[in-house]
């Protein structure tokens, strides 16, 4: 059996990051979507309802877990004994970036394995951070969110963040 | 008559902006430039003074307005009845973060075209951020900037900002 | 009265290439799509079989015309009369490429200006030169081709080229 | 079981192919490396000493078949049953490159995954164009690739190709 | 005698640092590593232990100093005498962002080069930032700084920052 | 004394291959101004008359030399008893095959540093290739070559090439 990790902060899930999920459950055997702290970014989302809007959204995915995770992406990897780590690629400025940490992650623990998949085109301009700004603006979010983060993401804009 | 909207911060404006501003004015019978509030970036100057350093430096271009605007750009260039948003394209880096600003505007309104100028080349390097840096650390801007501009960035940094 | 010129080989014209064109009608008054010989590149199709399937194509299009051209593209956009040439831009090494032809058509004709659009994101992919090798493969290419020039490709390739 | 294709036309495999092989090999239950013909570049080796070359240095490697394959990709990766076409990234241009073929694979064959993996940093200067390039100017080519290759490469080009 | 400066912020001096310095040591006769304070990034070290961890790592290279500077690089590297400036290059978002910096340079200072030297390709994914993150998230970072970086970063990461 | 050698095709020698040897001597004692006969591309000009070109425009500067060589550019660096390549650097398509050389050449000789310098801005969209194209369609090409190398490119297409 075959497990990839797939990162992230997912402030909130995008159906972009479905996408990808959706993708990798074909490649693997379990998918673990870890969700990180990322203390630094300031998420919107507080983890556990990060976590439970990411539950809710892969319902019906067979094989795949949510979780939480803090410390090196490296050591819990090894901790669920995954083979890979799951990133979706998108862009030029994705990749270098996406490199880098690749890079790291190898020298970190060698034998980990660093899987890039391509999101469905349609999600190429998406991202957690460009779809708040536009529900911040008053946009309609719908098309870009899973239904349970499209409402969390506007009731917690209407009660003025 | 076909309208384009030229958006940006422009805190504060430079030669690079006039240099697309120009170009624009040959391509549209009008040109409303619109200055949004920005409020995650703090901006040096506040929005009336960045409208202001615009009117003064668009002073005998015909046709062009200067405008601001709050809320989403797709709606604002409705509002105004645009055709097409302007943008300046100078770079690599530039690009991928202007084609998923056109990608979302196109889906929140579909008949909004995103048209991408190519400033002169003498501008590529040229960008607010840098010149405010510039000026900060005691060098000369005044070849980077429209005199009025010039002018407020210097007075803006001896009062301490 | 604007005009914009859309140069290119168009061997054969593409959706991609349409949906550039289409976008540029709404903009300009008048669009010439320019058809290069192009002698280098050895096209599949001759000239006049380009200009027919193109002509085809846009059939339905406001004022929008198909003519060739030899020689410098600033030459015959000052010929035309056209404000801007259009190009459609999709990729980082478009990019380069495209801007490098701008500046050069800047410096043989100072007051041309390159206007790049973006296709739909579902073109992305697309270009003439991809979709023979996937015919030539055998694949089917109705989705990437106006009716005219999917059929002109599959007889010609059937002929044995 | 899943198996993965890995295509190329490994004119003749470097090191970098075997290290993209080795990475696979740890991911999915069954790597088919599939020669293409290449009939536009013109091969240095036919695909008889390409084939050999590859199955020389996967020898030990388990479950790793070396194939040729004519046609479509997408075609022959439905005929394999594999989940996955492989495919390594090193740079920018094959970013590009490489996300233009998967999107058209993917158009073409819509469950037909691709996955990017990356070489070790060693081998990202390294193609087989280069190592040709080299030897045909005097240079050692053993560090660049596995012994058959090498051995075989300098003897066609003691022969004068 | 020709000088060459060497800027940056060095929070804290990393190998990948260490090897553009030594590269640069047999291309000029002396080499200046100028520290700058950059007060908007918030420097995890303050500039006196950044300079003192520089000068321990340099021990041993001829003709390297370490200084610090404040205001514009060109207006120091017009005092230092220095003919160029030299900046390793990794990545293409490396890339744009230094040829801004290089042009500004020389629109402040005509006659001050950039020089551009690639660091070897094992610290192709290494900067400050990345190893200050690793080491925060507990991991080790040993190989990627020299001694005295290595052992202060530890030191300051247990006291809590 | 420091050697660097500057090699390319040079054909013909353009303005921009200039700007770049000139910022050169101000580095390094002696530039070598290497000509490769490049069979692969078939040269407009034979090499003999790439070389008097280049050596008619560079007359006036000290301390260059105009030589060809053939094989391994890191053989003949080793014969000049060169520490440097140089070579410009204008956009991010030459950066990364610039970058696969320079790596290449390391390998193949440890101790050759590669230098890049950045040509003027106005440089940034000039080769021999595009110079070429222009040329043949009837523009004028006296602004982007030396006086020397543009008259002897215009009496060649003349005669018909």
């Amino acid at each position: 059996m075959r497990t990839a990790i797939y990162p992230g902060s997912f402030d909130p899930v995008t159906n972009g990051h479905l996408d990808i999920i959706k993708r990798a459950t074909k490649l693997f055997d379990r998918i673990v979507v870890a969700v990180a702290e990322n203390a630094n970014k300031k998420p919107l989302f507080p983890r556990l309802e990060r976590k439970y809007l990411l539950e809710v959204s892969v319902q019906g995915l067979q094989n795949v877990e949510v979780r939480d995770f803090d410390g090196l992406l490296a050591n819990y990897a090894a901790e669920m004994q995954a083979v890979a780590v799951i990133r979706g690629l998108r862009a030029v400025s994705d990749f270098e970036y996406e490199f880098q940490m690749a890079l790291m992650n190898r020298k970190l623990k060698s034998d980990l394995e660093t899987v890039f998949l391509m999101p469905s085109e349609e999600y190429t301009y998406l991202n957690s951070t460009i779809v708040k700004e536009v529900a911040r603006l008053g946009g309609n979010v719908r098309c870009f969110l899973p239904d349970a983060a499209a409402q969390a993401l506007m009731e917690k804009l209407n009660r003025g963040i």
